[in-house]
């Protein structure tokens, strides 16, 4: 059983993997640049080392992570999401140093993170996938033949993109030949990497994914999907375990497709695998090969810890459960709450968090590293807090999470919580009709009033006498 | 259906009842006596009315509550637990006034609040109670001729007593003696009633307690059972759903019990049945008619949110469940974080909270009033945070619970949370090998040395800085 665990990364995240570990007994080791010196991942560690002065540096460079690993004497790395948790260099030089990684092989990374690869994988496992090229584009011209043949609108992707960067929109020839240059473009500065590929664009899918689980011993299992179809710009801001969205047979149906595409690749530890649905038709979008920000939700409808699995898969030992024992209850939502001002375009809305009071009660997790008087750095991602309600029955979750929202206090900054206040209240969302494309096409939710609680004057008032009598 | 409750209490379960009336868009009312003015409960209601200055004879005057509800348009009144929740006189004013009791009818509050007639209503029903005195005692030499008869130790109980008050243990006739007026003189200054009985002391039983829910139409099911074995002076301090004592027979056995005790009384609302667990035989101790402390740890393994019923019950609707619709999986604790210092003989440690942060991540709920800056009153009860883990399995809740206590930050007055960690880790308690003895045959866990975290001793000395600038 692994003893020590370098956690290579911060935030929420970080935090996550800290309680897992000291619920198992395992030592933690957080690292941190600079601006986080101050952060909870490094509070609640058991040890933490510095990644040097600059604020993302340290976090991307797995050589370094490695070494620390090493002198610290841990025995594995856990790498959260984001930063290099999809970077096959840092697994190889994990096996090679001879620490543990907890996630899939280097090999099985790079494959799934080849779009071209992982479509092909998928399609010799007999995995539906979305029309598109075979394999990357060599020039324009063929780019326009394979739209010409898919039929527009298409979609250009990075080969090794992913998390909603380094995609393009084609409705037509005009478009196709505009963005082809600013796909590589974007791929090259963003992945190192200019391969690009075509995909038939699903116009307005659902986003189902469904988390699978897969030991050394080669048992896989799922745990049932997730339905991430609320979001902006390719990035998700509400989720919710179990789709409202999916029958019963859909729900087999994609559990199974889960297990299949992971057993197709030799897949090991926590993964999860992005659907799209549409006109009743279920094609492969990627696989992530970390845990996700969203676990929360699947961890909440089945009981199952997924990084404490990570890390008992990535010790040797098989899962103790199969299949069938595993049952999900009720609906699950998570919400991001981010730092950013709705009204304002999602601009980050980063600074001291002045007074956050976390809400409780039946049904409530919050997973966050904020506390009253942190201050949110503007180097990194803007989520600030994760709030996830449960209840058994959906309209009594939705309920539940616009009253753990009013519960919650969170000052100082701007914040997505008062927009979700809109979403959680709106019909289609309510009566379970929702796709990818409802942020967009209601623009009206992020016109709310923003109401004043006579506590928040108060704190203002008294900031305001404050800087007045210089203190 | 109900429309605006008054809630008739105050700490963190009138915070409770706030949150499932804003959950079902029901308005909110809070009292307050004048210790109470910034309190959470006052804070987070929609609505909030003083009750006077006295700290606590605006909480126990029935009249005055009734009143405040009719004037603020109340359609229904939730008592909470302790202060009025067992007064039958707070039912009966309610019926007279046309305002909804959330509870059970004045008669069946009155008849299990008299433990005689609660008894005689279990042994009719074939409920299994203790053995013990038919009725009333009339004097001394009629105990003395009961306790032989019954055999020594006995216990010497109030008639009109509840939540471990009004009782002593006998172990022989000199003891009798001189318990007897005792507890008649407890009983009449506790109760305002100096009726007393006897029931065989049951040495060392486990406190098992069973949940149930009983609507207007007849329906009762129960919620399975909860272990509230740790004890310390008849008070509860770690509770457990279900009990890890308990083989699926006696877990079978005892819902029944209970769901016929329910029947036999005609009982409506939610009810804990309480049962003495020793030698393998089950005995009825008594039938608590309110919401319980406790009540959160049966949420987390059932799914079922009692307060909501509580209020649907009332409304008049029928349970949306029928018991084979019920069940329950994995293990829960509630740990009472109260604001006393074991270290000294458990000595209430009132005062200001200089900084709380809640524990949070997986199956962790917290139920509280307190926040950073609260002066806790020293009128009340001394219960100022309810910690709840969750986990599938019954060793993994108990390393949450052990984490989650190490991610609290509850600081400026002592609790019993220390104190738990020892009880968390004894081999005995993770074994699940316990009964009410186990408080106090463990007394050298009460000698824990306090780790000073680096950032309490920040904190002590930006105090001390504070204190001495006069600041």
């Amino acid at each position: 059983m692994i003893k020590k665990i370098l956690i290579a990364n911060r935030g929420e995240i970080a935090v996550r993997i800290v309680r897992a570990c000291a619920e198992m007994g395992i030592r933690s080791v957080a690292v941190y640049t600079e601006p986080d010196r101050y952060a909870l991942h490094v509070k609640r560690a058991d040890e933490a080392h510095s990644l040097g002065s600059d604020p993302l540096a340290g976090y991307l460079n797995p050589h370094h992570i490695v070494n620390v690993a090493v002198e610290t004497g841990c025995d594995a790395i856990h790498p959260g999401y984001g930063f290099l948790s999809e970077n096959a260099e840092l697994a190889r030089i994990c096996k090679q140093r001879g620490v543990l990684f907890i996630g899939p092989s280097a090999e099985v990374i790079h494959r799934m993170g080849d779009k071209t690869q992982a479509r092909q994988a998928m399609v010799e496992a007999g995995v539906p996938v979305t029309p598109g090229s075979e394999g990357n584009l060599s020039d324009v011209a063929e780019a326009k033949k394979e739209a010409e043949r898919i039929g527009y609108p298409v979609m250009l992707k990075a080969t090794s993109g992913g998390g909603g960067r380094g995609i393009r929109r084609c409705d037509n020839e005009a478009e196709l030949e505009r963005n082809y240059e600013r796909v590589i473009s974007e791929a090259t500065k963003a992945f190192g990497n200019a391969d690009v590929f075509m995909e038939k664009c699903i116009v307005n899918p659902r986003h189902i994914e469904v988390q699978v689980l897969a030991d050394s011993h080669g048992n896989v299992v799922h745990l049932f999907e997730r339905d991430c179809s609320i979001q902006r710009r390719n990035q998700k801001l509400i989720e919710i375990a179990p789709s409202p969205q999916l029958t019963p047979e859909q729900r087999a149906y994609v559990g199974e497709l889960a297990v299949t595409a992971a057993e197709a690749v030799g897949y090991e530890n926590a993964g999860t695998v992005e659907f799209l649905l549409a006109d009743n038709q279920v094609y492969f979008m990627e696989m992530n090969t970390r845990v996700q920000v969203e676990h929360t939700i699947t961890e909440q409808i089945t009981g199952i810890d997924i990084v404490r699995e990570q890390i008992r898969i990535a010790s040797g030992l098989p899962l103790g459960f199969r299949q069938q024992d595993i049952s999900y209850r009720g609906y699950a939502l998570q919400l991001r709450i981010n730092a950013e001002d709705p009204k304002n375009n999602f601009l980050p809305s980063f600074g001291k968090v002045s007074r956050y009071y976390a809400p409780g009660g039946p049904g409530v997790r919050v997973d966050t590293a904020i506390y009253t008087g942190y201050d949110i750095p503007p180097y990194f991602d803007s989520m600030c807090l994760k709030l996830i309600v449960w209840s058994l029955q959906w309209e009594d979750a939705l309920d539940r999470a616009v009253r753990a929202l009013n519960d919650m206090r969170l000052q100082g900054i701007k914040t997505t919580a008062p927009y979700y206040q809109q979403i959680l209240q709106h019909p289609d969302f309510r009566s379970a009709s929702f796709d990818t494309s409802f942020v967009d096409q209601h623009p009206e939710l992020m016109q709310y009033s923003e109401k004043s609680r006579p506590e928040d004057i108060a704190l203002a008032i008294a900031t305001a006498i404050a800087a007045y009598a210089g203190l």
